[in-house]
C-alpha cells in the first residue's frame, strides 16, 4: 500500500489529499500540520475581523474529523521538524506532549504554504503587534480591534487593504504605511494613484496613508499603547499594529532537506509538481509558478492557485501523468468596500523590466448602459507589446462592474491574443447587465489606434 | 467629394457615419430615416416601460441635432422607396411633406435593421395590439400600461422575457404564450425548464405561462377588452397585447434593387460589410453575420454587434481593407428582475443539429466563497464536441454573477479552446468577488472526467 505524506493541511494539502483519496481509495494518507485546523480559508479572515462574517469556524472549509471520514489521517498540532529523503522518514514532533517519533513515507508532498514577511523595525516584539496567517491571528487581531480607536498597519498591498476596510468597519482610526509611492504596488503609478485618491475619498478620515515611508522603531507609552516612528519622522499612537507586509515561502524544511529553490526563493517544480528530489513533490504557495507571460518563475502566493496544484500533484501521484499545471497569468482582485482593484497579466513597469516595450492606454467609461441608474464608471488600462501587438496586461478599477472585465483579459491573454484579435471577442449585452460597446472594446480601439501610430 | 448615403440611422448606422466623419472629415454624410428620432437604445425600452428609467428620452443616445453639429446631415422622417444601384441614385419620399425626390450617393450604406415578425392571427388588427420596435412604441405600451391589469405576451424570449418583468413591475397580470416547451427557446430544454421554473417562483401569481400553444384569434369583447383563444383551447382575457415572436430582417428595399441575401434571410455580406453590388454596403440587424462556431451565416439581431459593423464598414470605405468583421460566437444575456440567463456559442441542441457531437455537464456552485453572505448559486452547462475536446459553447444562470462567467467562455470560444486548455485559466480571487475554485473549473474538470470515460 502506498503512503502518502502531506506536511501542511491549508489549501493545496487538503485539496490534494481529497483528490488523491478519491482517485485511489486504498492510499494510506497522512497530513500533518502544526496548525489545529486544516482546510481554511486564510482569505476570509479580514471578512471576519470587519464584521461582514460572525462566526470564524464559518471559513473552516473541512473540519479534521471530515478528513478522517474520508479515510485521510490528519495529525494537526504536529511539527515534521526533518525529511530524511535517503530513508524516506520523516522527524516529527507532537506539539501537545513534546515527544519526537519518525513516520515514514512513498510520497512525500511538502505543501507548507507561506508566512508573513516581518521587516527590522526596532521594538517589533512588543506586545499588541500582530500578523495574519491562521484563524488564531485572526481571532487576536478581532478582540483587539473590539476594544482598539486607532490602528496602524505596515504594508499598503492587498491585505493591508482588506485589512483597512475591515478596521473601519469598527471606526477605527487607520493608519497604513506603505513603501511605494501609492498603495497597491503592484499596479502602475498612474493606476495606483487614482487607486489611492479613491480609497482616500471613500474612508474620509478615518484612513491615513504615509507613502514612500516605512517604520522604524515602536515604542511602549506609558499607557501600554504603541507609538510608532517613521523613517520620514511621522510619528503617531496606536492601540495596535499588524504588519501586512508581504509573505515569503516557508522553505526551510525543503532546504535542509535537500530540495532546490528555485530564482524566487520558492521551491522549484516541475509542470507535474515534482521537485528535484525523487517521490518529493511541493505544491502551493511554497512552491513557485512559471508566469506564462513572463515566462519567469515566480513566487505568487494564492489559493486559487494552489488548488489547482494540489490537483495536479494528486493526478499524477495517481499515475495520470499527462496532466499538468502550465503556470499562471497573475490574475488578482482586491475590493476596499465597493470599489474594486483587478489586475491580469504585467503591469507596464512589470513589462518594461522584462524587456517588454509597453504601450497602454487608460480609458474610463460606464460599466452598463448610461440610462440605467446603476451604471458605474470604471477605468481600465489595458497593455499590448509594440512588437508583437500581443497583450500584456490589463488593470481594471471601479464601483461597477470593474472586475467582471479582467476575467475576460485573463482568458486572453492565455491564449496570446494580439490587440487584433481582441476586437473580434463577443461580449454579452442588456442594459442591466453591460454596455452596448464594451469598455474592453473603446480600449482595445484606442490601443490599436496607439499601435498603429 | 465623396458622398455617402446611410439609410437607417439607429444603431449601425450613426455608428458608421460618427467614425467615417473622424476618419474622413471631408466627406459628405447623409442619413435617411423614416423614423422621427437616430440614435438611441431599443434594448433599454423594457426599462423605461418598467419604470427603471424614468424619461424616454434618456433612451436617444444622440439627437438630430448631435449629428448636424458633427457634420452629418439627417433626414429624418424621409423613407428611401428605390435604390437604383446603375445610376447610384435613391428615390426618397419625405413623410411630412408627402413630395418624392432623387438623391445620389458615391457608397451607400444600407442599415435598415429588423422588425417585428407578425404571426399569423386572426384579428391581429385590432387596437390596443402592440409591437416593439421604436421609442414611440414604447410609449404607446407605457400609456396603456398605467391603465391596465391584465397583458398577454406573444412569445418567451429575450424581449417577452424583459417585458414580462416590466409588466409585472407595474403589477400586471401577465401571460406569456410561447411556442417552445418552455421560455428562452435558444437554451437546451434541461436549462430552459429550469429557466421557466425559476421565472414562475419570482412572479409567483402575476405570471401565467402557456407553453407549447400558439395564439390563433384575437376578439373584442364587449368592454373593448381583448378576448384571446389558443390553439390548446385556453382563453382569457385582457386588456393589451404585445407581439414579441421575434424579428426578421428589413430587406425589401434591398431585395429590390438586386442585392443578395443569404441563406439566413438576411443581406449577405463579406468581411468588410460589402454586398454583392459594388458601392453598397450592408450592416447590423439586416445583415447576415457568420457564426465562427457552426461556420454558419445567420441572422442575429444585436446592437454589440451592429456596432461593430458600423465601425468596420466606415473603416473600409475610408480605405482602411485590412479592418475585417470576422463573425460572432453567439453571446447574449437577459435578466429577470435579479435573475441572469446568459449564453455563449452553440447549446446541445444547436450543436447536434450541426453536426458535432456534443458532451455537456451541468453543475451548480456558489459564485462567491461560501462563508460570504452575499454568495449565490449558479448553474452552469459547459459543453464540448467529443471528437475535439473544442468548447462548443455554454449556458449560465442564477441570481448571482452568472453572467459574469458567460464572457470568459465567449473569449475562450473565439480562440477554440480545448477543455484541457480551459483547466489552466486564471481567474481573479477574493471571498467578496468569487470563489477560490470558480464554477467553470468545477465544470471544466467535470467535462474531462465525462470526455475521457
Amino acid at each position: 500500500m502506498t503512503k502518502v505524506v502531506i506536511i501542511g493541511g491549508v489549501a493545496s494539502g487538503s485539496k490534494a489529499a481529497f483528490k488523491l483519496k478519491r482517485l485511489k481509495p486504498n492510499f494510506d494518507i497522512t497530513i500533518y500540520t502544526k496548525e489545529h485546523n486544516v482546510s481554511y480559508s486564510a482569505c476570509g479572515m479580514p471578512y471576519y475581523i470587519g464584521g461582514i462574517i460572525k462566526d470564524i469556524e464559518k471559513l473552516i472549509i473541512r473540519k479534521v474529523d471530515d478528513f478522517k471520514k474520508s479515510g485521510i489521517d490528519v495529525k494537526n498540532l504536529h511539527e515534521v521538524l526533518k525529511i530524511i529523503p535517503e530513508q524516506k522518514r520523516l522527524l516529527i514532533r507532537d506539539l501537545k506532549t513534546g515527544s519526537e517519533f519518525f513516520d515514514n513515507y512513498d510520497k512525500l508532498i511538502i505543501a507548507t504554504g507561506a508566512g508573513p514577511f516581518m521587516p527590522d523595525i526596532k521594538g517589533i516584539d512588543l506586545g499588541n503587534i500582530f500578523t495574519l496567517r491562521n484563524l488564531n491571528d485572526g481571532r487576536k487581531i478581532k478582540k483587539k480591534l473590539l476594544h482598539s480607536e486607532r490602528a496602524l498597519i505596515i504594508g499598503g498591498n492587498y491585505i493591508g487593504v482588506e485589512l483597512a476596510e475591515s478596521f473601519i468597519r469598527h471606526n477605527v482610526t487607520t493608519t497604513i504605511v506603505e513603501q511605494n509611492s501609492h498603495l497597491m504596488k503592484f499596479f502602475d503609478d498612474d493606476m495606483g494613484n487614482l487607486i489611492q485618491n479613491t480609497i482616500k475619498n471613500i474612508s474620509q478620515d478615518y484612513l491615513n496613508i504615509l507613502n514612500s515611508d516605512t517604520v522604524v522603531e515602536l515604542k511602549k507609552t506609558e499607557n501600554n499603547d504603541i507609538e510608532v516612528i517613521t523613517k520620514n519622522g511621522f510619528r503617531t499612537v496606536v492601540d495596535f499594529v499588524v504588519i501586512a507586509a508581504g509573505v515569503r515561502p516557508c522553505v526551510r524544511l525543503a532546504v535542509e532537506a535537500g530540495v532546490e529553490l528555485g530564482e524566487s526563493g520558492a521551491i522549484k517544480v516541475d509542470n507535474k509538481m515534482k521537485t528535484n528530489i525523487e517521490d518529493i513533490w511541493a505544491i502551493g504557495d511554497c512552491a513557485e509558478k512559471l508566469h506564462l507571460i513572463s515566462k519567469k518563475n515566480i513566487f505568487a502566493p494564492l489559493s486559487s492557485i494552489a488548488n489547482k496544484e494540489g490537483r495536479i500533484c494528486a493526478l499524477n501521484i495517481a499515475g495520470k501523468e499527462a496532466k499538468t499545471f502550465n503556470g499562471i497569468i497573475g490574475s488578482s482582485v482586491v475590493k476596499y468596500f465597493d470599489f474594486s482593484m483587478s489586475k491580469s497579466g504585467l503591469a507596464d513597469f512589470e513589462a518594461k523590466k522584462l524587456g517588454f516595450e509597453p504601450v497602454s492606454v487608460i480609458i474610463t467609461n460606464l460599466d452598463k448602459s448610461k440610462y440605467m441608474p446603476e451604471a458605474k464608471e470604471i477605468t481600465i488600462k489595458l497593455t499590448a507589446d509594440k512588437n508583437t501587438h500581443k497583450l500584456l496586461g490589463v488593470q481594471c478599477i471601479g464601483f461597477g462592474d470593474a472586475d467582471k472585465r479582467v476575467n475576460i483579459l485573463a482568458t486572453a491573454l492565455l491564449k496570446e491574443f494580439t490587440v487584433e484579435e481582441l476586437v473580434n471577442i463577443d461580449l454579452t449585452y442588456s442594459p442591466p447587465v453591460s454596455i452596448s460597446i464594451d469598455p474592453i472594446l473603446i480600449a482595445t480601439y484606442k490601443l490599436i489606434e496607439k499601435l498603429e501610430n
